[in-house]
């Protein structure tokens, strides 16, 4: 695949808070992508991401990097409510974008920037770096391929002691890598249609601090997200629940992160009649197996894509499109909030514009 | 504390399906109580329960346990459909009763039990099992006393793989115990406002095997239960946040079942102008303290509290009116599932009598 | 299997003590095991373990068992010192004869015992219960058919807190279970040739209280053992360690007791020469398997057995010789202790009659 | 502390291999050192450490380290055999020197690197990074000021799956590390007096892969290190039992790595007649605490204190004579194996020397 790479993609990080540092090594490290420029509005910021013994320029000046004719993609890991003004300048630039989740604070917002991208023919991509993972990837896979069946249920927490951002609320903050591992997971195919969410700000910090959050989807499938800054204890857990095996992905334990269970309840006889309840109910209980996954980082692997989908034209697996779905839900979610937790239909495409 | 039961009492179980047998084996093991009988429909499932080499008496009519005048009380195990039979029949026989989980399948008969109980001057208890762990015991020591602060937020997970009952769902099956362990911890004071419930049946089992329930306090407290019988890992992990510590119960855990964090975020300056976002967020984040608990199987302290709610004509911890809290809380979750996961707002007292 | 077993084996335990309330339990759980008496030298411990309402016999005199020509064996759970006087007597009043781990304190002890019971054509079996786990047997299983391959090493730590027994040390007390499970996984074949211990009693009880035994076999594997009655965390971990696959058991993990890990490393190349160092290595890193256990009590499927070799006349998995072998190997730990840790050659068979 | 660092330490790295880049990307991230080569026979490593974008100067010549008289320290990271001369040459070439650990090869060597050290007024560190984590800070506060009160066994497991180094055995590769943190936790004081070891080769790698080492102190502690290239699991665990508390250090267990429980055995009454064995034995059994540690990367502390060392002239707290303590321990763990396994005197100080 590198081999189809000619030379390094020149890339710049725009926001040197909390991810971008982690954006920058990457960058650094993978030999796909050049890194340029580190551009904070406080110098400092971005002068401690690329240390003293550096070739990398640092600037406070946002056009530094826009007039840069070197720069073919920008990293962009600001406040969430400054992504879309960043990346569409980036892309009226004609440069191409990477942008943290999530992708923009509004549907209509996270939709004119595919639009734009998609007007330029300019790569636009969510940096979900959780669907890179090993895991995330191998459960994709076994969806994909049949080997777990027809997904029934997806339960994902997703808790620790937090309260990163001052300007979202616990599901904008942390239920995008839900949702967007969400997305990946069922590929394609089904989306949700009704939306209902539960908040609770017990401290009084003035935005919601723990979320619960449920997706119907036409299937019958229903997914279930527990946000939380509130908790002492870290959990990163997700179950994929399907009719031939049920995946557990747990984040946080790097012996076995992924296990799949050959475990369910499977309902036999005449399932039609009047009286279901008869219907013989047998346990599978088989093996657990914990695949052997390739441990890296991902978002090395989120740097190479991108770097692969501008050299070689490819979309990007976590494109703007995804970060649209997931914006999506997000608002939604807002909208059942404000109804007292009742479940709303999520908006048909494009009736979100304003 | 024993030193004032003068004599054992007699009990008599009823129903030797899955809870019954451990109901008889404490029975026998407690000195404050004497095994009469076991009694089920299926004489072999009784006769099971008490081996062959006894001297307990099994039957399959219930009449016999009624009439014999020896029986003082009557542990009843049935399914949750009966219950309300047959502690009546119990209750007018002058007996007094423990009842297994759910209390009833409506509030109204529950309150219809506790209201005979209260005039014929005999115990009844409700069997919520887990209210006698030590774990639970002194969570809510703990936040009686103060020493945990405010409640904020409580957080119960109750999965495994298994489709016990065929009469009633995964809410009546498995929420009476965290609704039960919530309504002892918070004990006395405050009681939820609202309701919302989601449900799944994503194998077509007739009933929800998957249940999602939230309960909102007057005091800004979310409770939020998730309970789910298709899951192939086994979880019973219950956080209770609170201002000053947080609680995380971890029942599969025999090391150390409790665990109290000195963690939180506090806020700190002006919080009721129009920037209360300026707050100051501290984060506490100290030790945490696994307290020595004395190990002991909670259904014994069940039987003995029964024994002495009988002899010392006290008032068990978990009465028939904890048994009719929790019922008004499921039967307000049915009707949220009906409105399509709305929130309902919990019917007050005695209005859910027919 | 059971519809040979014409009818249920009559059964005495003597000691009523840490282990025999277990045995009587199963005895009276168990289809084809008759519970006649419980006896011990303090008549209230055997009223304790059959309760009041039983029709189970109790005596404080071990004649009471010996002279009832209805009891067909004794299951023995008296302190280890006494096994070989009490066994001795039952095998001469012609019972069969079930004895605790350790099966007696010095190996020319447990060869009589052996002696005698093969010249009365009586069960001696050894309760080394954790070789009826379900987890042992499929190690035992998975080495036996060459699942695993060759085994190369075994390291198991069972340390927990607790000084139980006043007559034993740490070794005595603790180690008959790793050494029963070792003798049982690698099954015939290979016996240990070289046995060296370690042992310290930091708090000054008179005996060791942390023990570490390293066993050598003519194979090259090696078997480590660490008993502690002095760790705050009870760890119960064996490692069996084979060409192909290595197990993992945990046996305070519930959910998966053990795991088949498709992991080692793999040396190819010259092996022979000089430089075998430049030999190539290759890691394998596959799956692990965590096989679904059929979860049952191992000491149900002890007493099982001992009905069913009576019965059948068949040998038990852990007969009088197994116990033999494990006792022999305490003994020379003890030779290597006296010897300042010094690695001693085991005894060969016959040589440590007196 | 770094108020009185004036210029950052001027440092090179000599060795790319496992460990170098950690040093590297340590000595560029702290703010009193400064990076200025990254030396490594092959020159491309040394460059991947580094980077395109970088300031570093990259060279396959050890002489252009020693040669550039702005270079103030030397960190080496070469494989072992070749610490003593590496580290020699520096100090000859008046450098400050970092040694990975082992320090050396032999005791000899080690000594030898301290004794020139010394003469020259030189910084000779050892790289014993455990004992700069929190956790092992913590354990040895605890024992110095007598909160753990008297030392009586330290276990410690470190096992997983790797072959890493060519040249040097199990014991040499890991046992460093339990090594120095013993020596570290037990301060001052107490040193070893006799060692006994066991080694297998069970995959015919040519060096020991498993390896255990006990060892005895003149007051009665006993310490056992578990290391092993051949475990599927990782486990790096250590127990320091004491006589008021026992910390249980689970370097892997992100959440509380470090337990201190208030368990024991106590022994009261006459300890000192023939009749020992009836003193009275009291279990604790009180609450575990995690202690709140500040999670940072060791390697940090390790630059930050070459560093200090340096510049405030101050002795790090793992300085050469630390590195040759340890060493000596691993010569007469050889000495034990050859001996096979018997115990061994620890050689005095000076008696090592050829």
């Amino acid at each position: 695949m590198s081999g189809n790479i000619a030379a390094p993609v020149s890339v710049a990080v725009v926001g040197a808070g909390y991810w971008g540092p982690n954006l920058a090594r990457n960058l650094l490290a993978c030999p796909a992508t050049d890194l340029r420029w580190v551009c904070d509005l406080e110098l400092s910021r971005a002068r401690d991401v690329v240390g003293a013994r550096t070739a990398v320029s640092v600037t406070d000046t946002f056009d530094d990097v826009l007039n840069d004719p070197h720069v073919e993609a920008v990293a962009v890991a600001t406040p969430a409510a400054t992504h879309v003004s960043i990346a569409l300048a980036c892309l009226e630039a004609g440069k191409h974008v990477l942008v943290e989740k999530p992708l923009a604070t509004s549907a209509a917002d996270a939709e004119k920037l595919v639009a734009v991208a998609e007007r330029s023919g300019l790569v636009l991509m969510t940096d979900h770096t959780y669907c890179y993972t090993a895991a995330v990837q191998r459960i994709h896979e076994s969806v994909a391929d049949g080997t777990m069946g027809q997904v029934q249920y997806v339960d994902s927490v997703r808790i620790n002691l937090g309260l990163v951002q001052p300007d979202i609320d616990v599901f904008w903050d942390l239920a995008p890598h839900d949702l967007s591992i969400l997305d990946y997971v069922l590929a394609g195919g089904c989306s949700p249609v009704r939306v209902a969410a539960q908040a609770a700000d017990p401290i009084g910090a003035g935005v919601a601090c723990i979320g619960y959050l449920t997706l119907q989807f036409e299937s019958g499938l229903i997914a279930h997200i527990h946000v939380n800054w509130l908790s002492p204890t870290k959990i990163r857990t997700t179950i994929v629940g399907a009719s031939r095996r049920i995946a557990v992905w747990d984040d946080l334990n790097p012996t076995h992160r992924l296990s799949l269970y050959d475990k369910g309840v499977d309902l036999c006889g005449d399932l039609t009649g009047a009286d279901r309840r008869q219907a013989l109910v047998a346990y599978r209980s088989g093996d657990m197996v914990a695949p052997a996954l390739r441990e890296k980082e991902a978002l090395q692997e989120v740097v190479r894509e991108l770097a692969t989908s501008i050299r070689a034209g490819t979309r990007p697996r976590t494109d703007g499109e995804a970060g649209v779905r997931v914006v999506r839900v997000l608002e939604a979610a807002g909208r059942s909030i404000d109804a007292g937790g009742a479940s709303v239909a999520l908006a048909a495409e494009g009736s979100t514009e304003r």
